[in-house]
């Protein structure tokens, strides 16, 4: 039995003094380079995978440095401070001599208190009621199975846009595969770039930084298992080269998993 | 002429090695050491005063590692990465042997693209108009005229609480001083924990991670002088000892200067 694309793009093998290395995968290959959403996992399972790691992660922030090439990378995570129940962690990747991703990373023994969530799942039809959007294109693509319900891509690149960014999209692995942590995170940038919606035009881009906020107990990603999450994005400012949005991803059940931002740079 | 409170908190001298040394500031203390802004805009600062900077801020992610003691520090700026006009860096804030706060930035020169926030300012009565918030506890309330116009912080902590957490409320230094980005990284913590208003309870928190993506460029900043800063932020996920917010701040005039979000620990 062979893995799980995404369990082999994520497999590290320890390569001395705290460090892994990994490869890129060309399952989630990207129009340049891979997927950001994969360099995210990659950058968070070297800290899930350290044998020093304290509890789960809480907050994670990727910084794309530069373009990752085809082929190895090290990591480098480094727990920069260990409390009693939570951990700081910052992670490098390395190709050759050159940093092409750098990241931060909370982990934390959670405890049970007081909750509420105020961000609340949308109305939406249950995903198998929902058309599968047709893929076409890049490898990483293939690799989800994407439902929207709004904001699509747009069918005609006539510059007409719109004022309003929001894309709701029921998502998951294809082929399925229980969620976790890592997952999770690259799910976090499975948006594609709200400037499309807004100007109809494509102009080159990229992710420059992710954050992601988890709130799913290792409990309620066990219970989302393989279903289909619900994602939202929105835009948030646009302007002199850079534009940010904001997202959350809910499970097919309601549980609030992850809030994330993420800025991209825009060329034009 | 002495310096304004916020130019002497975040005044560092260099130390060697790319390294700045700097002091906490009882001027910006809060409950326990410092307000967790003015360490946010130390960190910046030591990206901003470092020889090798290139180019404006455009993301900034702080973690609050540990208590920062009253007292010296040291703040390690590296750039992990320089490219032809954006540069990553990695800061760790040090007290002694410890690291107290980490922090990565990306920097970039900016240049005139197309543009369009999406993310409007509310209408508001102008900041006059609004009736100044009174100023009770610890030193760094004191450091900022606040004019709330909804989402104030509880008047009685009976435990009753609200469904939604939104804030708003008009915000200047105090004394007043021109907007730059170490200042405007400082106001992006201005918000008191959206937990107060859900539950009308205080308990032991405090922030683990603040991001904050700048949306000004230099001309913004100087437009914003000296004036108002209209901010609001709304609670997303409360469970398992964390929660966040996302949160959005505009000139006076109504230009989106910056977008924010964070994480905070709470107990129970």
């Amino acid at each position: 039995m062979s893995a799980h694309p995404f369990d082999a793009a994520i497999a590290l093998q320890p390569a001395g003094g705290g460090a892994f290395a990994g490869q890129t995968s060309p399952a989630y290959a990207n129009f340049i380079g891979p997927y950001g959403g994969i360099t995210a996992a990659q950058c968070l399972q070297a800290v899930l995978q350290h044998p020093e790691r304290l509890g789960d992660p809480v907050a994670f922030t990727v910084n794309f440095a530069a373009a990752v090439a085809d082929g190895p990378f090290e990591l480098r995570p480094r727990a920069a401070r260990t409390n009693r129940s939570t951990q700081h962690w910052i992670v490098e990747m390395v190709q050759g001599d050159e940093v092409v991703a750098t990241a931060t990373a909370l982990t934390a023994v959670r405890r049970p208190t007081w909750g509420g969530h105020e961000a609340h799942k949308p109305e939406a039809p249950p995903p198998l009621e929902v058309k599968r959007t047709t893929r076409r294109g890049v490898a990483w693509l293939e690799r989800y199975e994407m439902r929207f319900l709004l904001g699509m891509i747009p069918r005609d690149w006539d510059g007409g846009g719109v004022a309003e960014s929001l894309s709701r999209l029921w998502v998951r692995d294809d082929p399925p595969r229980p969620l976790d942590f890592a997952s999770l995170a690259a799910l976090c940038d499975v948006f594609f770039p709200r400037i499309w919606l807004r100007r109809a035009r494509q102009t080159p881009l990229g992710t420059v930084s992710m954050t992601v906020y988890f709130h799913a107990t290792a409990a309620e990603l066990a219970a989302a298992g393989e279903g289909f999450l619900l994602a939202q994005a929105r835009g948030q400012g646009f302007g002199s080269g850079y534009f940010d949005h904001g997202g959350q991803l809910w499970s097919e059940s309601g549980s609030l998993l992850a809030t994330t931002h993420q800025v991209m740079y825009y060329k034009e």
